[in-house]
């Protein structure tokens, strides 16, 4: 099979990197066309990122000659990918328009931007939890006159470490009434350069700007329904977030209280839940899907962020330490790899799905 | 004034290292008598730590020729000093009958471990909430057949960053029904060598054994009232503590979110019952009291381990961002300085308040 | 007696700051203007300086309230203060010719800036080892047509931990041929934001631009003459420099082999000359002057910077390690505190020095 | 091809427990056998190491269930495996003797212990730099009365970044006199629990107990040569070490400078020495051997621990920083992987390497 060529949007930042990196070998995709701020356009990628390029290996070598484009400039992409992965990090209204307007130019936008995560017919995908939201992309495409280009974007990195395992409780027919969470997030999630070293050396800090909002506010969607070509959010859930950020590289931590409805299960019976959880992106083996989503680790001391971030690939949400809550019913605490589940191998499985699906035919 | 001659068990640990620094200038006490494990007996102080001499400050010109006694023989320490610090770490079985012989002596003991916390006849004190609980001493020492020599403890260190802003709000007039805290706490609370550096390098652990648990239930006996000579536990808050240990050299932090009864108080009305609270140390004017019990920082990204651990001389506890909770009422963060404040510190100001209530007389 | 008003020229940075803290509580000086950057100018110094303070304690109140003026008009420092500390942070050239207008004003400047550091009328000062470079400043006021107004800089912060000690040997008649150093340097020394948490973490940085050229260099002019008005380089010792960022927040590290002339002495010889050593600024009893400017350490693991950069207020150099070298003669590990007595407090030492010997009159 | 039984004594340990990781897919050897001390001894592998498993993946699976043995007793391996690697960690006169035991039973040992680095008639590899040393392996057999059994060890983790760069420059024809190292070293190399927090949290340490003995005297060793029987060591480079211990996982940072002989090479010259140097294990394409043993990082802030010390699986060194020394004639900065490169990775290297040559057979 012939592999698909992508483009990647904001490809010189932290998450464009990602994207780079975890593309080098994908069996399906192939990175033929990368686009940054007007700063970066003309030079070769790798000169591009020359100090400033922050994953484990080198740049992949059938992406260092190539030329950077100005992503402002969609049209610059035209046959040149069949799809865009953005990691646009401009001002929201901008990038709003921007990813429109590739859209509009008849090219996919597969999107980490926080953009158009609040826009009511594009679908916030966490392909394990709501594949199904995909369905809204031909109202999208009909509703704004598009062909063949539509966007759907992922929520924000830090609910990935326990929505997943939410959302199995509540597939189980667990109902669950209020959630209280606090988060121990890695610095990874502020790009580079991003959080001062001086902040992070014996030292935390109880605040990151709008994180908490997003965490309140983003599952409504992803647990929403479609209705009438839109996306009508679930607020059956309330939550409250508390995010800190952490001296650790990768890999978000959540400590999680949750209060069932009137129905609810025992300890043994959420755990044997998240075990047996599979859902669409196994079924259809996509490539980047983890084999088994949620790991639960017997340990009284996991997960861990060093030791179980690359659990499958740094794409399984790992969680442990499940116990009875004195407040609410149970607690938990959850993991995930912020920049590859929580960011770029997140976007490559929303893509992975949609190609499944047949949306880039 | 001649200072009072005190004694330090278990004084080459890490607790009792921070009791003979905190001493070195103290107003009213002297370290004139230490004593630690077989192991140490017999060697000279400043001999008996080389080597485990954590510290910010070599050891005291004062204590550095003391000879290290056996802790194991409370009839060493008779004559020797008025009352003794207790440090010891050992078996709580042990440790209680240990305690027990030094006040039999006739010494008193002023104490950080946590084998007394549960006896019903022992004040477990935080001298801004519950000072009256000193009353006590007189039944424990007639029911106990004690002269001159008592037991008084603290609480466990996790809990001194949000305990004192509770009973503000509590002795204010507001009920508090429900609590979820996560704590993220400091390595020296696990003494030395303590936590791995393995551990605690890009990495948090979400496990502290038996942490929670205290967290959980000793503020039940710290809210308690004073009856029929015995303290009675106050369990009206059902608390849920989750405790995650992250790389911090000093300084717990807890996120907190609160549930209040039918009275609920607006979040200027809370940070202003904060910032007014003053207790009987501060009106005592105890050398160790903090001026502020309650430091409320406005900046939105405070209170941070290492800028705020040693307000007021590690003495104060601060609080900040409180605001609305999705799930319960308020929220918000405190910290305080878990080897000051949540040990040595706090002993020191136990026994100032014992002092000056005349228990040493 | 009634305090000096000084300024302070770059007042919101990391070592204006250092310098505003530090000079809260000094006998002499009292900080009665700051200067910044025309960004800052017109606020409150608490509020230019909200979100960005970095010191252990809250802005001094005297200083709250100041309102900061524009550091580029030395003519807005006129009767406002006697002399100026300057930690500018600005193109080299700018601020050569910015403190040279102040001193053309009449304001004596004493610097942090490296801008003057290679001017040979100017002296570079570390009082214990050539104070008597002061004297250079009459034919550097007389040249230059200025009344009152001079110049005096310190050196680069990476050479302070073994520049002492060294000195200390070749007063003793040991000459030096050859050094070879590898530092180890806090985070603090490149200011805020500065190093990014993502190189500090699980990581080192085996290089900090320009550093490795200033320790080389800086040292000859530091143990140079005065002759016909001029300071005289002293290009007797050859030092090599292999220069290291490490996750810590104060306190830089060196690891220092060094090779003596033909007279060469024993290791109990040079503990001893390290011991003894005082000099003009311990005879003068200067407020900041460290009783003991080289403490050294017998454990066999110190110096380390978390213990010992505040020894004698983070302005004495801690030594340890002395042993043969395989290579060189000896071989020993320095440390002292980069923004103490490597930035602000070597600032005030010199300014300490100045004023004792009538500079200011 | 039929996989070679292996076994691993001292496979609990952190290096037990790396070669356990690293063998999980190896392609000619398989674990078969895993022995410890006699606590661990009768319990499965994975029970053993349950609380203490500090490698990224899980136990493998065909080691979970094998039954650890009593690692004192030899005979226990016999018929078990062809060979034992040897992370024995106890007292250096009883792991010889315990080595020598299993040498004796027919069962060579392929050792990590430091016990044989001494001995004369054993060799201490690194297949890139003295492959030959293999061949007083027949010496030592015929001498000790062994008949299929023999002890080959690899040399301590410190050297390991520069030795390879320095034997490519030797083998050039440049000789060399004289070196001056400084050390940055990894937690992991002093094991689990191994370097408190408290000591790697804001801080460093500058020593690392008999490491810097090693470093100076293993190098004579390696570069020496066979001669009746006998590894002769070459002792013409003098070595002066610094060892520090750093807040880092893995990976160890050398700081070199480096004195040539008469004849003395051009920086581009050394270069490309290091880019072209290929050796016996990349000719063999042994399957653990690096492609390139050197990597030369052109970034000037490179090579640093957290992105190159995985370079080639972690066995290749990768070096940065080449420059003049004002003193020596070069300098650069040098890193490998301590625990694979520098531990388990090695010792599977010198396994292929004696399989390779027939010493299994």
């Amino acid at each position: 099979m012939e592999k698909i060529k992508v483009g990647v949007l904001g490809a010189t930042g932290m998450v464009g990197q990602q994207y780079i990196s975890l593309l080098a070998h994908h069996p399906w995709f192939e990175v033929a066309y990368v686009a940054a701020s007007p700063n970066s356009a003309g030079k070769k990628y790798c000169e591009a990122v020359a100090g400033r390029w922050q994953m484990m290996f080198d740049v992949p070598a059938g992406v260092r000659e190539l030329t950077v484009q100005d992503a402002n400039n969609p049209a610059l992409a035209d046959k040149k990918c069949v799809f865009v992965f953005s990691a646009l990090d401009m001002d929201k209204q901008q990038a709003r328009e921007l990813e429109n307007a590739y859209a509009a130019m008849g090219i996919p936008v597969v999107s980490n931007a926080s953009a158009h995560r609040g826009t009511d017919d594009v679908p916030m995908l966490i392909p394990e939890i709501n594949h199904e939201h995909i369905a809204i992309i031909s109202a999208q495409k009909s509703k704004r006159g598009w062909q063949k280009g539509f966007i759907a974007v992922k929520p924000n990195c830090s609910l990935q470490s326990y929505m997943t395992p939410v959302f199995a409780l509540l597939q189980a027919g667990y109902a669950i009434k209020r959630m209280i969470i606090t988060t121990m997030q890695a610095v990874s999630g502020a790009g580079y350069p991003g959080v001062p070293s001086l902040d992070m050396i014996d030292n935390i800090v109880p605040f990151i700007g709008g994180e908490e909002e997003k965490s309140e506010v983003e599952p409504h969607k992803i647990l929403g329904k479609i209705a009438d070509g839109l996306i009508v959010n679930d607020e059956s859930i309330r939550i409250s977030a508390h995010c800190n950020r952490v001296p650790v590289v990768d890999g978000h931590t959540a400590c999680v209280s949750l209060e069932f409805g009137d129905k609810k299960p025992e300890l043994e019976e959420v755990r044997r839940i998240w075990r047996d959880f599979k859902a669409l992106p196994q079924q259809l083996n996509l490539p980047s899907a983890p084999v088994q989503p949620i790991i639960y680790r017997e340990e009284p001391n996991r997960p861990q962020p060093r030791k179980d971030r690359d659990a499958d690939k740094g794409m399984a949400v790992s969680i442990g330490r499940l116990r009875k809550c004195n407040v609410f019913d149970i607690r938990f605490v959850g993991l995930s790899h912020n920049t590859v589940r929580g960011a770029a191998g997140g976007g490559i499985l929303n893509a992975e799905l949609l190609k499944a699906k047949g949306y880039f035919d």
